[in-house]
């Protein structure tokens, strides 16, 4: 079932629900229907109309998974639950600097409808309070009344993912009583807090307040809060990250209006509550919930909706102040080229180096977001490692995020690292939309150094090697003849002459296919000069190949062909110009039926050569898990 | 250097600290101590006597990394930072209800040397304010003032990780001008909101604020706050996590006095003023900040600290509501058995079986912290591989914490899978002592069910391989003859009774060791019935073994011995009552002189089985990376 049904109430749209969360809320939902007190708000007399036993709870996850229970799809005017999302919309179009100059963000000890105004700043305290809440109302944009209310339901349609409409009786019911509203806005024209004719700010508010939303609506919204502003529903992005901040901020101190200190002791969510008897708290990175329950208490919060965040929050554990935040697990696993290699295979000569000073090639994976503490801890293994290596490898595959502090911090890094004895290489940073800025930083931070950055892992592990085995003087470019060949050690030099005899020198040009998957194995190769890649179709990727070894000169590739003549199972392709040997395996059979240890010996070298793969895989095997 | 060394203030302490960090620091105390105005608290006269100059900061993570610049080892007097600590202290030794019942926890638009007091509840606002402070005092454990004060410094001496004193003369000074906190204690005792002489509450109160530290005692102090009330330097668990939150909540609200609003928009980090000219400030899971600059400003907060705080927190995006959790990271990876597989050497037969079925069990590996919105996600991962696995392999080895939400959840989900047709079989729960609670839950959830839980994934893995083959009727636990074994497939009727002819059939009891590492190679093994575990020494661990394989009916092991006659590279040791055919390698050679087919086929089998191995152990390889 797509999300968007899920939300708009498909009969059975809960059906899919996970058991452990949807038990948890029937049994809240059971106890919670026993608390009685509180009534209806009747202020508005249309309110006061309402079922008092109505009571429903939806929770949305920041991927757009929605649990509810009981009365969550009934509709009810959203009344102050506006206010918070108002707001961001204010900061969204307007931004911080002119909306802190047209309301404050000051908590009060004074109730909702005060009329008390920060008369110094000649700013309405907070947006949470009515007099705030009108201010923010008259920066809605549009030039006429119908286009500012057409503005305000598009913002509330793409919060809940469905069209919203104002409820025409609540709303005329508020626009004849409400007195003490026209009081404040009256106030706030005197002394220039708002600049329009306070009946059309007053009309928008009225409206504002009277959206008919439903339970799983304002989960929905509280959930793009949870979610950085995105809608986890149409993943639409409606708030910038920095304004959520704010909102959630204003909502935390001021958004349970006396009850903030309490509330933000014994639930610690920052949350909303309105006079039709709703509640929306938004746990950042989490969940958004609602819950709906008309009765409210004293100071005008819903008093099941305070007993269902009460339970929740202590049941699930989900107080502001509840640290699940890890820089530990930023740092997923660092080893070093000695143990793990790339996907270059390599001759005896290249891996006993490489087994000796491969210990001075380092690769650091880092994983998850990358914040001020992550990058500290990333940037201290990096120290750390940075004292015996040569060069080291910091692979972003896994890291999905990274904020504005870890680019500056990494790219302090970078340059500080620049004069010392040890090369940063990087890998898969540019795979990820979301580590563009750090793209960006680095080649900043690069100028005038050479900033290397590579694919993937492998591709920059193979470069190290390369580096660390060139520097050793290692034979790699060099042409191999076929009595260097480890595959044929231990011939005679009578037997090395017969197979000579057999071999066909081959030569490929860059890109050439050299065997191909599928294709029936008659001729396995000895590579003399040259590289090439072994690529394998990804099956569920038609078209798509994926490397998964690189061969350089001295090394055998197609050897199964010896064996039983079946087909290929990769294909080989020439990475540059390439020389290699072929030799045609019945033409190997017939000289073994006169000679065998020809064979003997070549199949020997064989099982030994992979031998000593196999016990390099289970090694790499051993540190990767 | 030692942790301790690096608190206690070794000469070059700092030198080992990152450079990025530092760089930074260097540049906000050069930026920073261009700012002039406020000045040096002057109601204690001691306190006036201060060079205004002095200036330091300092941070200490939450695994006790330092980084400090400027007068960060000047000692002054900690004044109302010590408001917070022994706040905590009160709800450690008391419990919360009773604390509450002491000093609420409602913010206050009042000065935090205000008088007034919440006469509803006969209790002092908050614990941030003097009145609730002096509330507080009064709750430290001892029969007499003198043990009190030595309680008092053994608390701020394990906050700070070094031994703490009081400054004598700021303490007479307190002691001698206090008047107004004289009053405040006087009007408490007037409505019992304190039981004890006021003089003498007030001195161990005067006493507490008296305390000479330094900004590095602060910043670990603070540090250890933000992680969960563990002291990061001596690891020395200080406060209970759910004390922590409650001191953060309050700190957030009330810690900053009139600026509360301000800070939690622009800073938003629960911080803690004193008018020496101090300011504290913890981020959960990351850092703990001190900024040390004498002059305050009119509303009692260090200028300088604010605006260090200020761009730091914009620098490092440290806002309370900037959002890393990331509940999605929790799913390291999920496979399948049909590509991964145990460590069980299989023969071909059982392969082909795996590779065919293995798809019916999973294996799901979390990581990091699992709460509640991980815990969702990993449970609703669970339900989407339920679908169509037989067998699901949950590997908690990278998970670090479980909070109680979260073993209350998988608990639930256990019950909720005991009657649908997968099996879920738990790995490495117990090996880390932080999920003590999750066992603990999952054996009382089990009640009544078979609760599977193995050492570790491969474990259960080989576990669930063998249901799947058992139930295949796999030859899994009979007895293989020789010419059942794959190594020797292709040889003729007679080639088969030669090999027979040199064959030694060798028991074994249960915990024997077959062979063992560095032993000379002369046999080669092929197993008959039983299992048996390759083992090798562990060179970081002397005495030490893992297990790396095991091995069933069917397969053979030392087969190397065919090569090179070298030594052995592991230990094999019998499982159970092993039988096994062990075939000399010389009789072998013998034998192949004459019959050179009888050692190209044996050779040419064991190539195809590594070639098989190895091509699946780099399937693995790509799997696991």
């Amino acid at each position: 079932m797509n999300k968007l049904d899920l939300i708009r109430g498909a009969p059975n749209a809960d059906g899919g629900a996970l058991a452990p969360i949807q038990d948890y809320l029937n049994e809240i939902h059971a106890r919670v229907s026993k608390i009685e007190g509180g009534a209806p708000a009747d202020y508005i007399p249309e309110l006061g109309k309402v079922d008092p036993t109505l009571f429903g709870i939806a929770i949305a996850t920041v991927d757009g998974q929605l649990y509810t229970v009981g009365d969550a799809r009934v509709p009810f005017t959203i009344q102050s639950v506006s206010k918070p999302f108002m707001y961001g919309y204010a900061l969204q179009h307007h931004g911080r600097p002119r909306v802190l100059q047209k309301v404050g963000v000051e908590p009060t000890g004074e109730a909702f409808n005060s009329i008390v105004l920060d008369e110094a700043a000649n700013r309405p305290f907070n947006p949470m309070v009515n007099a705030g809440a009108i201010a923010v109302a008259e920066m809605m944009q549009g030039d006429t009344l119908k286009q500012r209310t057409n503005n305000m339901l598009e913002l509330f349609s793409s919060l809940a993912a469905r069209k919203i409409d104002i409820d025409e009786a609540v709303y005329k019911s508020e626009l004849a009583t409400g007195h003490r509203n026209r009081a404040i806005a009256y106030m706030m024209l005197n002394t220039a807090m708002i600049e329009h004719d306070p009946e059309e700010v007053l009309e928008l508010y009225f409206r504002q307040c009277a959206l008919s939303v439903t339970a799983c609506d304002l989960a929905v919204m509280a959930a793009t809060l949870a979610n950085d502003g995105t809608n986890p529903v149409t993943d639409h992005k409606i708030f910038d990250t920095q304004y959520v901040r704010d909102v959630l901020t204003v909502m935390n101190s001021c958004g349970m209006y006396d009850y903030a200190g309490e509330w933000a002791y014994e639930v610690g969510m920052p949350a909303k509550s309105g006079v039709s008897g709703c509640i929306i708290a938004a746990i950042p990175g989490q969940i958004g919930i609602c819950v709906y329950a008309p009765p409210i208490d004293s100071q005008g919060n819903s008093v099941r909706g305070i007993a269902v965040c009460q339970d929740m929050s202590r049941e699930f554990q989900l107080h502001s102040f509840y640290n699940h935040t890890n820089v530990r697990s930023v740092l997923r696993r660092d080893y070093r080229a000695d143990l793990v290699r790339s996907n270059r295979l390599r001759t005896l000569e290249e891996r006993t180096l490489l087994a000796e000073e491969g210990r001075k090639i380092a690769v650091l994976e880092a994983q998850g977001a990358l914040f001020f503490g992550s990058t500290e801890q990333l940037l201290r293994k990096l120290t750390e490692l940075a004292e015996n290596s040569k060069y080291i490898v910091v692979d972003f595959k896994r890291v999905h995020h990274a904020d504005n502090a870890a680019c500056k911090l990494i790219g302090r890094a970078v340059r500080a690292m620049a004069n010392s004895g040890t090369e940063l290489v990087f890998a898969s940073i540019d795979t990820e939309g979301s580590l563009d800025r750090l793209t960006r930083v680095l080649s900043e931070t690069a100028e005038g150094h050479a900033l290397r950055q590579f694919r993937d892992a492998d591709a920059a592990l193979e470069w190290c090697e390369d580096q660390l085995l060139a520097g050793k003087g290692s034979s790699v470019g060099t042409k191999f003849s076929l009595n260097q060949i480890n595959l044929f050690d231990g011939l005679t030099v009578e037997e090395c002459r017969l197979v000579e005899g057999i071999v066909r020198p081959l030569v490929f040009d860059k890109g050439d296919v050299i065997m191909r998957e599928g294709d029936p194995a008659k001729l396995f190769f000895v590579l003399a000069r040259g590289t090439v890649s072994v690529e394998i179709k990804l099956h569920d990727k038609p078209g798509r190949h994926k490397r998964v070894a690189s061969i350089g000169p001295g090394l055998t590739f197609g050897e199964m062909a010896l064996l039983d003549g079946g087909t290929r199972s990769a294909d080989v392709i020439a990475n540059e110009k390439v020389i290699c040997y072929g030799l045609g395996v019945e033409e190997l059979h017939e000289l073994a039926a006169e000679h065998p240890n020809v064979m003997i010996t070549i199949l020997g070298n064989l099982t030994r050569e992979f031998s000593e793969r196999l016990r390099h895989a289970n090694e790499e095997i051993s540190v990767l898990e």
